[in-house]
């Protein structure tokens, strides 16, 4: 087992990103490639990408060494169940020169593992959507939301940025001056010079009435997909930063939203890690000490670790069931330090 | 004076409607025709309506005796922002062989005047959309919401579909037994038979997991157009009835948002009336009661008439400018008795 090496990759929207590394954690080999997700991108562009990644994390390494690889991406159940894409990749590991077999997991597992080694616990998803689930014994056990913008996903980007253009409206049909949220939302939907093609024929901003204003910015986002909201949610997030109350209230009501939907599937009192994961929880952004101080408020005893390194923790899960409990930890705090 | 006559027609997305009346409020014909809204169905359209129910309220009437004339339509800014779709009104106008003008104004004032003589008011609309207006001398002055199923109709039949789709989801992800409403989501969605395609295939709704049960209710929402949620405020209602509480919340949520949206625009002590308007304030509905309660809450001066015939409405504003104040509130009493 000296020489053991396991693979582990993490397959996004934007990037696909692998790693190669010993059961005693030294990283031996890196890959990135582009967007391999093989819901938005299709099967077969996303093996390619899936191809290169491993061709980069490996090089020069002997790929019988590899003893264990696990893949983790988004809508992995879509994938399994479609034999022409499972064979895409199936095809892009073995021409990789790779034997051991190939484990594909949800990314929610991966985000999981990236911040505990603890078997059971939690991990809470905020991005452009958002999810939670529970994990038992590292496999899923239950899910929250992850309903989409149009039914769920409250608390996400999508809904910061509906409910940063929502508050704008209502201060705009109030007649109450705008404050630093609400004028960046306007700035932003109708920079100047933006002309509108209502009633009356077009018109520049300046010339509108106040309700003529609604209407166009009513436009300007009805006339775009609507998932193009969550692009508004940085403009909440600077808004709090100075100080604007409106984008504080958004915020504390998402955390409270997303400490819902992960009370809906965790017990009180469960003293289990919760990961926090996704680029609203992760990054500098407000919404998450707002979130840590709602799940401390419930679950107080819970650790509340970062997700962090994908491929890392793809790769760990791929090496934990050749190593005992107590190196199975001892990787974990190698890799994850 | 005494042979004048006026004429009035509501335009609605699925009938036209016209009355013909003397200014003392004798009706001497009426006509109706298919929907007429010329937004969605097209300027020629709505006009060929307008043309077969201006022909039926006239019948053998010296169209010469018609003094005014009003039609009250939504979307009316659009129409006379168009000239084309506004000389179609106007040729279907000259071809009944009316001489008078053609007075075209929005549905919120039509709706409003069904409801009350007062020129100073508001007019509260929950149908599909949900917008709240004010009126000042009979002219719009303030407008609240009606920005669409995405931002905004706050309250509305689609917030409420939406709603209750979200309730079931939250409870499916809880584990909770489904309730009423929870159950006839469900049942409308996904009736007994019902099939999906997810991960592992097709399979029947029995042999679903949990999580692909809920999967394959959000699938049946978002394959369809967003505004059909609209169609399961019935459930909602329903639901109530039978003392579901999820549902009683529901519309409580309901009514409080709508009476947010008329106190964005109207002041606090102020007594004039608010008409309620639109299928889910005018009908038998449990949320007429909610709104009233909440709006009595605010405004308690205020008398809160509902909105009725909206023929007859237009009649009155086209008889109004012809009449005294006295005469006009007689007509109006005996319009609307």
């Amino acid at each position: 087992m000296s020489d053991a090496l396991v693979i582990g990759l993490d397959i996004g929207g934007t990037s696909t990103r692998a790693l190669v590394t010993s059961l005693a954690g030294d990283r031996v080999g890196t890959g990135t490639a582009g967007g391999g997700n093989p819901t938005s991108h299709g099967a077969v562009a996303a093996a390619a990408e899936l191809a290169k990644a491993l061709s980069a994390a490996l090089g020069a390494i002997d790929p019988a060494r590899v003893r264990a690889g696990t893949i983790g991406l988004a809508g992995v159940a879509r994938l399994l169940a479609d034999p022409p894409s499972r064979a895409a990749f199936d095809r892009a590991w073995a021409d990789a020169g790779l034997t051991c077999p190939l484990n594909l997991i949800g990314d929610a597992l991966v985000a999981y593992a990236s911040g505990t080694a603890s078997p059971d616990g939690s991990v809470l998803i905020a991005g452009t959507g958002a999810i939670a689930v529970t994990i038992r014994g590292f496999a899923l056990d239950r899910v929250s939301d992850g309903h989409g913008w149009l039914l769920g996903d409250a608390g996400s980007g999508f809904w910061l940025g509906r409910e940063a253009v929502r508050a704008t409206l209502a201060a705009m049909d109030a007649g109450h001056p705008l404050g630093h949220l609400a004028t960046a939302v306007v700035e932003t939907l109708m920079p100047p010079g933006t002309t509108g093609t209502l009633a009356g024929g077009r018109a520049d901003l300046g010339a509108l009435s106040a309700r003529d204003k609604v209407d166009l910015l009513v436009q300007r986002v009805t006339r775009r997909p609507p998932i193009e909201l969550a692009q508004l949610a940085p403009l909440v997030i600077a808004a709090q930063a100075a100080g604007d109350r409106t984008a504080t209230a958004i915020l504390d009501e998402a955390a409270r939203l997303l400490t819902e939907s992960v009370a809906r599937i965790r017990e009180p009192g469960d003293a289990s890690p919760i990961v926090l994961a996704g680029g609203l929880l992760v990054g500098d952004t407000p919404l998450a000490p707002a979130v840590e101080r709602e799940l401390a408020a419930r679950w107080p005893d819970a650790k509340r670790p970062r997700a962090s390194d994908g491929a890392a923790a793809a790769a760990w899960l791929a090496a934990r069931p050749l190593l005992s409990p107590p190196e199975a930890a001892a990787l974990h705090a190698r890799l994850f330090p």
